[in-house]
């Protein structure tokens, strides 16, 4: 406890990192580079060594960047996931593998915060991206690779009908995140939203609008049930 | 007009039906089996043989045709489209077919109603139900009896997606329909309604909330572009 | 498929049954108990043990049970959670156990839906209800049964700011069922489900308002990751 | 499928081109100049000579142009309808005209993409603008020149009226475009959708607001009924 | 103020009557026909010998008129508008005439609250019903007589584009009520409420969904303006 | 009808104009100066000699009277208003006076619209500005002034109270108008909205959120009814 | 803790009555007569004399009643609020008064279920009905009774003004309760909620539709600020 | 009066500022630097010395610190808060203290609103800032200090869970706010509005989304309930 009062700034809740057994996440969005780069510098002299910030446009991923080097931490930055990873990502030990799926191209964003924030919780990642449902073959001809994960995220806007179709075809659970593309009355991710939500396909759930890392973070559980469990 | 004021208590607009060239029809809801088939017995004294009558519930409906049949008019009630036919159907003389396709058996009731208007102004009309997107394979073994039809009409509650993944599956244009089947955040037909109209599959335009009617008609009046249009 | 097409009123869908390793759901809500039974029957002589009948009332369900006694087929009614069980539950092989978790008493017959689910597919259940978060004591009181489990399913109407706190106080994924209990500006269970999708607690996804049945079956889908894998 | 892995940053169905026989179109927002003219670049090399770019505004659209012209395809800019067309339209073959009716001179914009879309693909279009139902003796000064078409699009802001107006004036089927014009409890388009499907004319179907190019291509596939179904 | 008190169990503003020299009103859904006796009763011992009673539903009105039939108080029974009148209208001197005009026939209880309401206040009031926009030549035929009113009062449910229409036809204040007909996406009036907020014609106001009653009490103080004024 | 053609760019209703005797209006939001000017400098020639010219932000104002003082037609600029007239404003012959009353500060510029407009159109206008309900004395003490109107347009955002006390203080019409002044939940005007169509006083009708013009217009017909009415 | 756990049915928060020093409360929506009765007489038994019971309709409250009597537990019952008191109210040892103020009579069973928490909570309650803001003189002529409270309740429907008004007239803090009183646009209370959030008048804040029981228990607690504190 | 109409620019309200006993506010939103020093300095002369100016960013604030300077009246800008005090705070004479408790960081600035606003009005303030429910280890370290507070004020965005967990844990009145803080289905602060109103909490009371001022005025009033009461 002492320590997150030190640091003043940013809500660092270490008593739950060391309990999860999953390194610490700084959600950069209001935070300058200075604040993020010095929350990292202390994190590393208590002893934590992988760090993922979320949330950062990618001039200020290249600042945090710069001050970490400066400081003897390297760190990568994946500008289209907005995501910076300080001290490479947990070793791969998920029960399997984890597939990031989109409707579209325009998902990507998303997706991408999606797939690194699993890969940096110690998951294997496979993308599949631009298989919306307009175009079924496309999806078909990559059924069997969607099959082979234990757990799949589903990413689409506009009707979102990605989730009901991808859950009607694979047996592994799957999280539905509603985009924000569309126009109209795609109310910036409702009409996403609610499709996922009422997916006639069992085996669904849906995390908010545009919430990559809630998806990384959720498969990356599932991804680990009964691994971290004993550890705990 | 003349005829208009005569019967006082219907909206019967006999100029429209004898520009459009279609027959006649009655919206049920709120009017009483005596007023209704007072209707039908002044359009038939003045020529008008077809008459559809929509949303009149099984007992109402079996009180009318047994009215009709007192005055010598021979009708056919369908209870699960809740419609009844006065003086039969037009005779089919559409370009092509019209395919009905449902996602669940709870939207069968919408899709009959869409069924047997179309059939009723003149069409050949094929069912395809239950297949919803959650079975894809279901859907998929019926595509070359869709892909037949020179329109479609897709109808769906829940989450909608079928018509996004048959406006993918087919050329032809689709009339979709959502249902208000579903419960919680489907807000009775809304997410299904969002999901359509914000489908990523073109060629795909929407009507009201459990619509059926609307959907026939509006596909009749399609399979018939260009043969009608000469006789206006 | 053809089974499908004798049975013309249900949607079985059997091919996923086979490839997905678990047992068969009937969505019992507008179906009469003749055709439920029906539909059981036929599963059975195809060769289908373990049958799952959710949403039937309690008149309903007894009069199923009783049809189905008169065929040989012995059935259980759970009446809080409005589900009947043909051929007893699948035995217990999941990776741990799944809590379900509730603010109030009145959530409970979500969560005996979701708990008679999972139990159904395979899982242990433990149940703690009635620990809403505006006596905190209570929930904490219960916090180190709740952290034995794989999975967490947490259950709210109102505010629905039980799955927040849950989600802070486990390591395992939670699953949030919003309800529709609550008054005026609960609005049937958006206001839950808005907390819930909003949850400043990682690992937390959604599914419909009171959709007790897909909260037990994607539990029970992460409590078997990795282990019906193999089997696909 | 291979080209589009090749291509691989674009959304290329040449399957459903091929299958559709009509012409390809790209969504033009979100890609930059570089990328639409390498997609039409590469389409060109497969033979496809009619592209369609949508939504790309006046300044990136005159660049496409100028990228395009270097490699020796002909394109034209529309920058109203935010369209460029590259290798021009497809030769007008539909059963009859295309009539595109606007209430007001704020809704030119979409209905200029939904004209500009209508020609690419083959059809002969009237327009009809600026005959808002407040001042009724305008659209029936028309009436005549919209009841030659075979299929109308109406197209709206504020209230929507006018495709009620239009759908009871006319015999072809109605495809209705709410958009976003007005303000206040106008909410970006909503009130005009709620009226489009609550329209009280029958032969009404409605697409998402501001969506031109859904629209003229609905109207374009019904204006092919019977004729491009003949070579899928 | 004293006679309020008296009174007890009614909201009877003595005051307002006085100032505004209307006669009384009394909104009588949730009062007994006991109570809404008790309160005319004594407001013929204080000298208000015109009282309009609305929202009273067949059998209750009724009973009304039997009991104030008993203490010799004159009553008539509109059991369409829902109203009692007690001691007759007040006479008719307004400006001009209103007309109150609807799409359908269904709007027909709503208009007639409006209708007996303004009659009550002491207006000439022409009904014009069943001319909605659908069958455009209906209304026009009718055109002349609306535009004789000096206020109009368009009442539709659906779209409500019948206010848009009027108020685009005659040069008087148009008072636009909207109505709860209509099914799924009209959403119990919103539809036809927002048509009527946004309608593209100058001249239109709007009161409640269904608010028969205060359309015609506005549409009434309209016709007396300069009139009432001076005796105020 | 010819000139409307002529002029091609605006929607200029001559005919419209010429039944209600009132003059021209412009609305200019998405107009150029250009435009504008040459759309007044059209009316000149054909005889109108008062033009009220609408939403137009400042610099564009001058613009335009810049310009039209050099076809030597004189103008004035009310900024506040976002209101241009063109010849200046139509003789004051209404049946009595027209008070503006505001809830405060902020909405001055719409109830600046509503005041202006009314002037042009020929009204007399007494504005009471800033008297919103939560310091009653202010209101109650203006409230002489506000009874010897004819006819009272009260403008208010945030909870919108502002009509029906107003209502309830006068025995003139109310045109109540919300704007979209407040934050959070006031949702742009809606929560003003929403209030003033559940007025509990009698007589207040409502417009759409900011419309100070739309009331400016509904008031001057109301207090001119029986006037203009002659002329038509 | 055990007691809880003993009683089993029933959420009784033990912990928090001795810690709040205030007595007991029981929510009677879905409890039996039987259940309340059972959970009341172990209160009594573990030394709890002042229960409150809310939500219970006028027959279950008699039974109630009666079974309480028949284990020698005094009660009353309170129809109109809903409530049933066993064992009196705690002593009035309030700072000062709570005046509970509403806008029409149909509000009055919210404003009893507050007047009636109040009192049992301890404290002097004066009532102040029907004084809407339409008739401005009734609540003018009441203000001195309601500026003599510690804490003003203000309840109102339809547009919710009430709470504006007497926000502006008082210094006291205003605990405002929206009611669902209305029709149409009212929404079931939204109208009222919005419109209390967004008050102009400062010194008031909100609490749920109809929720009379939590604005009669926060007046309590600000009725005893710096009181009850001392026993904590 | 007069004052008020001298003033002409500004809602000065001094008969309630006497009447209330507290000092003056100016909301500073919309108005320039120029006029709140000429309303400041006008109040300064007329004996008001303790102004609180809200909503004023920082550059603004700067400027009117400046130019009340030049004027010789010191002030202090509090640039988190938004807030300008002129002449200082009135003397801290609260019958407790006041805790004001927030979910994150990005909540600050509406908490120091909220906690500036009570200091100015004469109360001591407590911060608890950062204390969300997902990390509930750390808000139960804070919670003696929160049940030490008279008044709690809970701050909290996204699902807004906090005002339940605080509500649970206090016997003291919370005054709760939801932010904006959020997205996707946060929808700008209604996710945690509608939490706050349906919270399972006895004793919470709820003001506009990010009205840290309401909070902090109505947490002042309740503060002194009894104390301001002897003086008006």
């Amino acid at each position: 406890m002492d320590r997150n009062i030190e640091l003043g700034f940013a809500n660092i809740d270490l008593e739950r990192r060391e309990r999860t057994g999953v390194a610490e996440v700084i959600y950069g969005a209001g935070k300058s580079a200075d604040q993020i780069t010095e929350i990292v510098r202390q994190m590393y002299e208590h002893g934590e060594k992988h760090v993922l910030i979320t949330r950062v446009e990618e001039e200020k991923a290249e600042k945090v960047a710069g001050m970490l080097n400066e400081v003897d931490i390297k760190s990568n930055v994946y500008k289209e996931a907005r995501i910076v990873v300080a001290g490479g990502n947990m070793p791969a030990d998920g029960i399997g593998m984890i597939a990031v799926v989109t409707g579209g191209t325009s998902d990507i964003p998303v997706a991408e915060e999606a797939a690194r924030t699993a890969e940096f919780l110690g998951n294997e990642v496979v993308r599949v991206y631009d298989v919306g449902v307009a175009g079924l073959h496309r999806l078909l001809s990559k059924v069997d690779i969607i099959r082979e994960a234990s757990v799949v995220i589903a990413i689409a806007g506009m009707e979102g009908a990605l989730a009901s179709v991808v859950g009607g075809l694979v047996s592994a659970p799957v999280i539905a995140v509603p985009t924000s593309i569309g126009y109209g009355a795609g109310f910036g991710g409702i009409s996403a939203l609610l499709s996922m939500l009422n997916s006639c396909a069992s085996g669904v759930s849906v995390v908010n609008i545009d919430n990559g890392f809630g998806a990384g973070y959720q498969a990356s559980l599932i991804n680990h049930v009964g691994i971290r469990h004993e550890f705990t």
